[in-house]
């Protein structure tokens, strides 16, 4: 539903094997027991080559254990197995110091429901394990979403039946990442440098992704589709599901990418992650300034001016263990 | 340029003088000498009744005071001058416990240029007073920027005079606010519970806003013209300028607002100001959560969720004293 | 109980009139109607000399009108008359630009018994005006405690009687302000550059407080006094309790004091108020760093380096509208 | 030097062996290649039984890299290989869900000199990878300091050799952590609730840790000596040194401990790692009402009202990737 291809323009520079007749595919479904819950310490499930298509699909993030809307995720998921990973996938002639380029070619549903909830102890409005309080908790509620394709939306139910509500689909990959560097293993849950759990609806299918590769092989996974979310995913869940997926994994060789960047025709994009949520803002701006003089040859100030004048600056998530701020110039602004 | 009629169905309960033949009008332009440099503390220029379409003009940021590209701000602009307000006025019949009705009619630009600069000290990406540094600062910078209504855009140059840039017109106020409460009286430079310097690109024509009434007769200010701004106004400034302003004021009696709304057509939007970010923007999603519960007879669990997977949430700036983020929910979208 | 003098070597290069035979004396009680509840937009109630001691009193934070331990603040105190304030008193001779020097002689408590209580929305470990959460409330709560001067301990039960607690009485003005600059007036809540809620321990007898003045006359005022307090007076109160009260109020012309500092024999101590909390941390050390340069002819960089190593920093409060922390540094400790 | 011995008081419950005739000891200096980077993620160095006291060695900070005042840790140690660790060791019984308890018997410098540095990009008062600025950063600088043991102190000098100041020696554990749970390994720069690098001077001889086991054995390991440091560890660094170590590691079954807490016979503490810095500081809160309630019987309130009023709250370190707060209550303080 959402097939979109990548213009030829972002390829330039790319070192690839894509120019070549036809670029390789890998068909793979993970088993469940290969899934992977973290972002480095994990071995890889394949090797691949750089300008490989996978072709694939991922899990939700309650491991596939909620089915029906009457179970608790706390009741039925396990512990610590968030955001399962497909992948992670060793890109061969990947080295620290290189860039990652993920073009997400396709994301779908997979299932005809997605479903969204409440933690005790999660989400932005609620007492946290950072965020301490000594306040009651929120009950743990759980939202079933019917997906509706051929409208495009998902649509729930109020906790008593007796409204309804209806979300526009627009699915993208809420956990993109590469193994972190200096020998750490982290939880997907965690978004940071390396990507990981960034929640950005830009991770679409259309976009691509660079992500700087932090130990040999690069070490890429994704997961926990996203059906929808609105900015700030405030209560801890965006309506969640699996996902059919395709994406090519490309390779820039000696690019250095300290945080995530996104691109399409229109625009380019910053991540940042960190807490507070004005850091996550500081890191995705700084980013962004740096972006703009490369590809303009403006001084710091004027592309510090420039950006000011001309960035959109979407407030990503506020539930993980870091928050995310995106940070877009819109590329026909860029001076001449 | 942006003359925007503000639609009936916004006006339902709106306790005014409206629905009367021939609605007030107030031709007022301020000498400098009237211009106020607080929220409260200060003495009303006009009276005025319910309903009342003031026809006026406010000057920009730099107190008028930066009139060439060759004047640093620090050098001209007299200390504490900063966001000019035209007004207060006294709005008859505004009592703590009302809200004001602020319909934006039209802004449009009252000079052929707009102003931008960086202050030491001041920014998203410098050390400020507040998260104070030991590194030197950046220096102070100004670009003036062509405004040209023809093509809707303002046009600047790089400090070297090699690139330039456009951005398109969105002019807007930076400070919208009432007097706050309990004796206070605040800088304009101040963003609040109350309004004041929100900087927020929805202050713009064709918009409506709302803000809670704190002392006898609300006291109402605006100023701080803006051409156009990014997202998190990162320097410091947007493209300042004077405005040419019409708006009208109205009020709801009995009706409280404890965080500055806004509405249009299309949609409802809470805005919140607090440091660090992740409380200006649980102020807002807070309010938003509570403003679908009074629409939609939803509970606070259903509106919760509801916002999480409908709410934009655009990081607004994060240069003044609190720093502010403006949640959005589209009306269509609204439970049925 | 708490009286002790000030050592004479901290008066050098103070321009008063203490070197003279009889420092001026001021005995003043205020009567209720005569208190003020913000800093600054208030008519002094007095004019002295440089160099007059005060003989005087302050009311407790709640008004006075909690009396008995049956009665809830939020049922019986005026909304708007925290930390009611004595004064403020027009320092003749003071100029934006100077410094004022407050000498605490002597605190002592006026009354037998100390109050403090949580309040819904406040503290915290609770869900805020600004910290907004969806969670319920905490309920709002009082404790009395009894003032045993002979032991110097203040002594309250648990809500069911069953156990009791004591806490050394270590009394302490909670507010000490100037009027702000710039024509604002802020809540006698409120701690920020200007000294006001800073709710800190070491504004006790014994220490001298330097507070830049930002108007002329400075419009210095105090209240809210406190028997004693935890750091970070994380429920929202101290054990609140009226003063009486002994201070010196002295002038340094031409010397600013951007931020509050805190001197006695053995320590310097820089306030700062901000949030999020580190920023009011890295005011107060910069503060530091700053004082430490110009007390020892170090570099920038040495200054930081030896703070860092010889600093203490205690977290003051984290309740008001910008939490507090205190950085201190042992005098025989500098650098030689 | 700092040699004192654990009370029996708090070894009450301790499940170990340390009650039969004589302790368990390991001696062990691991060698250079030995020493671990993460918590987590490594092979355990040896196994123990609880109640072995181990009598070992610690490298500093720079992995012994930086040996003379002329060198720049940036130019001579290895990019990750900050803080390498003692260990990790495994104790043999020690499963999820149970409590580590160590007891720090002794810390003395292993080398006669100490050495702090401020980094590019690091320190509070500088910008750095989160709280990303685009100003100029500060030069990377080193100060060497002398350990006097017999007068106890540390002395330095000024960089331009002018002055001189000298820091009692408080030799504590910079880094004394388990592996954290979940599949995660985390670099030995991150302090969290599985301890790592707390740069606590609590850590010290005399004092008993608390750590809530997350993997089988724990893996625990230690390191990053420090001679002193003052609160907040602003520039980056403490006086960095190797340490001989001499502990006591016991085992406590069936008793999680979600944050670090630290005993000795007059204080109890609970430590917090976050940002922002409030957030490090609900978590030490929050557990400490706890604690105060499991000690006394409390209910909630009365405990939260309790440590209001008790509680000491120095800022620990805010430069780590997390900052951490104590939170500390004298024990004769508690409720009878």
């Amino acid at each position: 539903m959402v097939l979109k291809t990548v213009p030829a323009v972002l390829l330039a520079g790319v070192a690839s094997v894509l120019a070549a007749a036809d670029p390789p595919v890998l068909n793979y479904v993970p088993k469940h027991e290969e899934l992977a819950y973290t972002f480095g310490g994990v071995a890889p499930v394949r090797h691949i080559a750089p300008g490989t298509r996978i072709v694939t699909w991922t899990e939700d993030c309650y491991d596939g254990a909620v089915t029906r809307p009457d179970q608790l995720p706390s009741k039925v998921a396990p512990i610590g197995h968030d955001n399962p990973q497909t992948g992670p996938f060793y890109v061969d002639g990947a080295e620290p110091g290189d860039t990652l380029v993920v073009r997400i070619e396709r994301l779908e549903p997979a299932r005809a429901y997605g479903i969204s909830s409440s933690f005790p102890g999660f989400g932005a409005l609620n007492g946290t394990d950072r965020t301490a309080m000594l306040v009651p908790d929120l009950p743990e509620t759980v939202w079933f979403y019917d997906v509706d394709r051929a409208k495009g939306i998902a649509r729930t139910k109020s906790t008593d039946g007796k409204k309804t509500w209806e979300v526009p689909l627009a699915p993208f990959l809420g956990c993109l990442g590469v193994a972190p560097g200096n020998g750490e293993a982290r939880s997907t849950i965690v978004p940071d440098s390396f990507g990981g759990n960034m929640d950005c609806p830009e991770i679409r299918a259309g976009n691509t992704v660079y992500l700087g590769v932090r130990v040999p092989g690069a070490l890429v996974s994704f997961g926990d589709g996203h059906f929808a979310m609105g900015d700030g995913e405030i209560i801890g869940t965006a309506i969640e599901g699996a996902l059919n997926v395709e994406l090519t994994i490309d390779l820039i060789k000696h690019r250095e990418t300290p945080w995530p960047r996104i691109e399409n025709e229109e625009w380019m994009m910053s991540l940042g992650a960190a807490r507070p949520l004005e850091d996550a803002a500081r890191i995705a701006f700084k980013d962004m300034v740096g972006w703009v003089m490369e590809k303009t040859g403006l001084s710091t100030l004027d592309a510090y001016e420039f950006v000011s004048q001309a960035a959109r600056a979407p407030l990503v998530e506020m539930v993980d263990p870091l928050y995310t701020v995106l940070v877009k110039v819109p590329k026909k602004a860029l001076p001449k």
